[in-house]
């Protein structure tokens, strides 16, 4: 069975992408502490040069593996971000990067990205999981490394630096909001908070349109669940091993909201605190809404995982928040 | 007649600013390069607490005040960013902040984030020009320091401070482009990139709504122009002394933009360099976009100034781009 990382596993990790990725900044939103009457901290995680956390985790992996690894090439199965981290990391380490998705609705901006960066891109399937399946087989057969999306220590390691970020700038914050997909940044950030301060409370959100992470927390194993909602960031069909056996124990609340509910947050953060958040970018300002009465008075971290959101989205977004009462 | 600015003083500024103000950085945009076949660098001073470049002129500003006037006050004239920048540094230097801003059509979110800051505001008249020579009159009659929003060495050698960033990060950019409002930004840009290196060509970019700034600078004297344009970022009715006399002989170019060029802008900064903008944190790439065939293989920074967008706002420019060919 693979080990969860540790909190050392996490510093060593801050230490590795340092040279590479710059430290995001924890910042005051006055906008949004008046209205949640509470101290509330954005974190922003979509000031990356990619637009999202994930970066973090790609480059911690690729640190790790020798030169023969990558000369013959990693491959990864992703919808979007972790795809670009994983591109953007071989691109750093000077590796042959492969990525699988869907052939089904990919994010045209997210694709186009990942091309950028120099994948090569490998489209099978109608959904996530058969990308997925597709790129395990295609590392079995050619040697490739295969990077598991979320089952993988160094991603964790690498995207839990970001929890231990906002410590740093804010000992005593009290609650954590972080978006949930396959749950690589908010176990991170549960091996971080608990391991340095018990007492901070870590709460994890995520689509209803796509509950299988929640479901999966809800019921301690791995559910299957549909998917049916526009933030893609945040939604997988399946629980994950690694993930979910970590935040079983660790993580203190799960929140669910709706795809609405995602878009008025991503119309909230524009105007009150001048962010730009795709859907998953913008859920834990929804689920830390959702919650704003257990919230008063507190010292709150709120997650901007990233912004690659399409105009299209974000213009459906900001009706919902003009319509809003 | 006041000194301008010299390279020294804004290394000097640097100094006295990083203490309270982060570095922003400069982010290669790979969208952008692809669209523009240049090499495009975002300067992302969005990324400021405040969500302007503004901020680097107050600090440097209120830092060179002494006790006294600190204790009996400043005031200024302001529709927004600069208002925030002044109140910020009063607030970080325990000072008494009055802002004077018209009473007519003030953009709300920066109404709130000035008293959020903890300025006394003063609403009077019906434009800019006539909030700022009541402001001057209230500095007369009452004794506060008053902060000229654009003839003032310090602001101008604050505000350059961004430029000087730049450079440091891409010694060898070759053509700057910075928004044009009351002129401080671009006159700070001018004095650290001809003091580096004059063969760097510096563009500045006005809407034409509210051409005061471009039409002083083309005809050499200071003019009036009308104000119509939803950028209040970079609307002034008029030019301004020093600002207009530092560009005068150091500003290489200077385009204007419609109002729907801005909004264009605005989109294509979301959807390709996942970077929100107000309409004039995005002028500089609508600039650069009207300038593109000047620009095919260069390496070029495209100064983000602002973020501080209200969600119609931001709205109406999807829609500008979304309905573009």
């Amino acid at each position: 069975m693979i080990q969860p990382p540790t909190l050392r596993d996490v510093y060593e990790a801050r230490k590795t992408i340092a040279p590479y990725l710059a430290r995001t900044p924890l910042h005051y939103s006055a906008g949004l502490s008046r209205l949640f009457e509470a101290e509330i901290y954005l974190k922003h995680e979509e000031y990356h040069p990619l637009g999202a956390f994930k970066g973090r985790g790609g480059i911690n992996f690729l640190a790790h593996l020798g030169e023969e690894e990558r000369r013959r090439g990693v491959i990864t199965a992703s919808t979007g971000n972790h795809g670009q981290s994983i591109a953007n990391a071989c691109q750093i380490f000077d590796a042959r990067a492969l990525i699988a998705l869907p052939a089904k609705d990919p994010n045209p901006l997210k694709v186009a990205a990942m091309e950028a960066l120099g994948a090569e891109l490998v489209f099978y399937g109608e959904n996530f999981d058969e990308a997925k399946a597709h790129a395990e087989r295609l590392a079995r057969e050619e040697g490739y490394r295969y990077v598991h999306p979320t089952d993988e220590p160094l991603l964790i390691a690498g995207v839990g630096t970001q929890a231990l970020e906002i410590i740093e700038d804010l000992p005593d914050v009290e609650v954590m909001y972080m978006p949930l997909g396959g749950g690589s940044g908010v176990s991170g950030a549960c091996i971080v908070a608990k391991g340095i301060n018990p007492e901070i409370k870590v709460r994890a959100v995520q689509g209803e349109g796509a509950p299988a992470g929640y479901l999966s927390w809800q019921q301690g194993q791995l559910v299957q669940a549909p998917m049916n909602t526009f933030a893609e960031g945040i939604a997988t069909m399946n629980g994950y091993e690694l993930p979910q056996r970590i935040i079983r124990h660790l993580l203190d609340d799960f929140v669910l909201v709706s795809d609405d509910e995602l878009r008025f947050a991503m119309g909230l953060l524009v105007e009150k605190a001048h962010t730009l958040a795709e859907g998953a970018g913008a859920a834990a300002t929804a689920g830390a809404l959702k919650q704003r009465e257990s919230l008063r008075g507190k010292k709150v971290s709120i997650t901007i995982s990233g912004a690659n959101t399409t105009a299209d989205h974000l213009a459906a977004a900001l009706k919902v928040y003009h319509d809003s009462p």
